[in-house]
């Protein structure tokens, strides 16, 4: 039989508040759907719902902006208080140019505004919604509580939506992986002739975030929740991202830093 | 029922060979394997069998290097006669530095090598494939031809493997597109409360390849070409994927250039 993987939607979940169990929400829709999970199963949740069980709304009328945060606003065009929470949740800024910021977070993420999203949260425009502190410990939590109720043996990864550097448009990837191998390596690798691969490593959970924003959208169809059934060789002992982002020393483009009025 | 949709593999292809008809083999092996190809379906194929049948192989002996190729060959480390192609398929070199040469080819893609590959082809390391002059055109090729014999509205994708400024791994990207829409564009879309979102436009075509790429593999196991079905709705009259390229003087990360001893 040919290989061949399905991506399906988890929809119908609940609007998600502080302090939820997202596993508990997702084994139970599954359930109402009528879809059991199998062994080598990967569940890829939005950045969103986890940052909201996670509490992390904060409302930009309780932000004070510093100094540093109002200058940066004014060259960006962006809300100083909003300016003042990506620094909060940065380690580096890459670029502040009129409509854009783009930072490394805390969590050595490289995106931009730090991933910190203004749009489906409750009172919009005056609350935004922070990264996850850890996306990889909250997707361990998840598989944790699911491959324990479920007893079957999955993966998590959560995703998010970024910008690239040389092309239009944005596409999902991983900023948290529990229970699955991120990347296919084929160094030292021989192709069917025998020589060496030009591919040396495939970046997995980066497509697997991709295979699943097709079907989980980002307006009001959205569905925060796929699973991907089919790909049980990419579930593995694994747990982390972190080495899917590029230590800034090897980057071959370089950020083209703070430029504007007020510099 | 909730929104899926499956990628499946088209495995068994034979060997391909400069002048054969691609769509036929397709075609041909689908119905095979008992497939039968339905409106809505999309077909990606790898850029390498499109090249190989498109006649894009180069022996390395019948190249005689520039001065130029010389230089930056001294620079990167790579043969100079391979350097030497990817100048001429070139319209700029963004990156040349120990081990790396980047450049945007003459179709707008920025890639390395000018995505010019070494592995799977015959003779290796003295034969190297180039990409399709036009992968939009090949792409179109593939689908006019499979549209026409199957009757069904499809779509044709043509996908490279890339690496990424600020991310680990390489994944599959879409550098050629018939039938297809190459983005959801949400710019101006509410939200489900009513405020604009902070994603405008996702990138289907290279969350399509990269989908596609999960069982395409890269080694021995590799199949060149994977049909995903269930996305009916990315089908439509649009041809080309230059608009998946990023204007030069909008990139926010600069190419570091040519740097190295020689220069």
């Amino acid at each position: 039989m040919s290989k061949k993987f399905e991506v399906i939607a988890v929809t119908g979940l609940p609007e998600f508040g502080s302090g939820d169990n997202l596993g508990e929400a997702i084994l139970s829709r599954l359930q109402e759907m009528g879809f059991t999970l199998e062994d080598g199963d990967i569940i890829v949740v939005s950045q969103k719902v986890v940052s909201k069980v996670e509490g992390r709304m904060v409302r930009l009328s309780d932000v004070k902006p510093s100094e540093r945060a109002i200058t940066l606003s004014k060259i960006t065009g962006k809300d100083p208080r909003f300016v003042e929470l990506v620094l909060r949740e940065s380690s580096q800024i890459e670029v502040a140019v009129k409509g854009h910021l783009i930072v490394t977070t805390k969590s050595g993420i490289t995106c931009a505004n730090a991933g910190i999203d203004v749009s489906n949260v409750e009172g919009s425009g005056e609350t935004v919604l922070l990264l996850p502190v850890n996306a990889d410990i909250s997707a361990k939590k998840i598989r944790e509580y699911i491959a324990a109720k479920s007893g079957k043996r999955i993966g998590v990864l959560i995703s998010d939506t970024h910008g690239r550097t040389l092309r239009e448009g944005q596409i999902n990837v991983a900023i948290g992986i529990s229970g699955l191998k991120p990347f296919k390596d084929y160094r030292g690798t021989a192709d069917m002739k025998g020589y060496v691969l030009r591919v040396k490593m495939i970046n997995v959970a980066d497509e697997l975030a991709s295979a699943a924003e097709l079907v989980m959208g980002q307006a009001t169809e959205r569905t925060p929740v796929a699973v991907i059934r089919g790909l049980d060789e990419l579930i593995g002992e694994h747990e982390g991202s972190g080495e899917l982002n590029m230590p800034q020393e090897r980057w071959l483009f370089k950020p083209v830093g703070i430029t504007g009025d007020g510099v």
